[in-house]
């Protein structure tokens, strides 16, 4: 009996388990993975983000965002972000390169009506995000569904290091439907 | 009494000091930062690094790497990195943008000579990082100070988020003499 991290696909099915917990247990390691864009100026940009879905079937996942933020400069120019989440318990590193699309309007007012109204309070605060204020509460938060916007992020390929008595790293693309391959770690 | 995410010098002196202890003890959140580049592709890419030294009069902080990884080829067209780290104990995120630069080879010797045993065998994996493999452990560790690289990154800017019953986020930067001012959530 082999352990799940020995083998490609023992990898791979671990890694999108572990996607799945991490929309459905606010505790996973896979809730908040970071996000890292290019900005408007082609530097590198990383932030953690909330994990608000993920499809197995279709391997993309989704992030909700205030459509004012920086991040949405930098994906107007290139419409690319890599995720990275580390899962303690699994001893693993997963990192995704995806390509980003911004939902229609339509699509995200039917998220937004399934928005729990905690999490609205998230979009349209006022200035936008990362405008300069005279003191740290200077701002005032209105729920703006106008301000909200979804990015799904159809993964590309999937990089995956496992840390144990030897490391183990395997690259998953989506060109061959996932088959992956193992590289040197 | 003020808390000290209250101010920003509360929250810079902690940013500071977290990022210290990220040095000194390996359970410190800052010890593993996530660093954000641009490949040669000019897409993001993401992975987890361990911070080796932080200098917080220069404001620099140092990261090794083995020279042959792909992060190499990024750096070499865009010489930037984004640095994240979530101090859960703290409620407070930080993102630093760094220049980054490639210390010489004899700097770079003085580095290696301290570097322990154990962490050295993350230098001088053949075939290099990345490389495809035929079976999972088809690769050798062999420590070679000629793969090992020490990356000097210059903070220019650190955006601090706290996060409390109501958010606090400030941004500080080098032009400013780490002045800061508060900014938007």
């Amino acid at each position: 009996m082999s352990e799940w991290f020995e083998t490609r696909e023992g990898l791979f099915g671990q890694a999108v388990q572990r996607l799945s917990r991490g929309v459905a247990d606010r505790r996973a390691p896979a809730r908040h993975p970071t996000m890292a864009t290019v900005n408007a100026a082609g530097l590198p940009e990383v932030r953690t983000v909330v994990l608000r879905a993920f499809d197995r079937e279709a391997m993309t996942l989704d992030v909700h965002t205030d459509l004012r933020s920086t991040k949405m400069d930098g994906l107007a120019v290139k419409p690319n972000a890599a995720f990275h989440v580390w899962d303690a318990g699994g001893h693993l590193q997963m990192r995704l390169a995806t390509s980003v699309a911004v939902l229609s309007s339509e699509q995200a007012d039917d998220l937004w009506a399934r928005v729990p109204d905690p999490s609205r309070q998230a979009y349209g605060v006022t200035p936008p995000p990362g405008s300069k204020i005279e003191t740290a509460l200077d701002y005032t938060k209105t729920p703006d569904p106008a301000t909200f916007a979804v990015l799904r992020c159809r993964v590309e390929s999937l990089d995956l290091l496992h840390l144990g008595t030897d490391h183990r790293r395997a690259v998953f693309e989506r060109v061959t439907d996932w088959a992956g391959h193992w590289v040197s770690p």
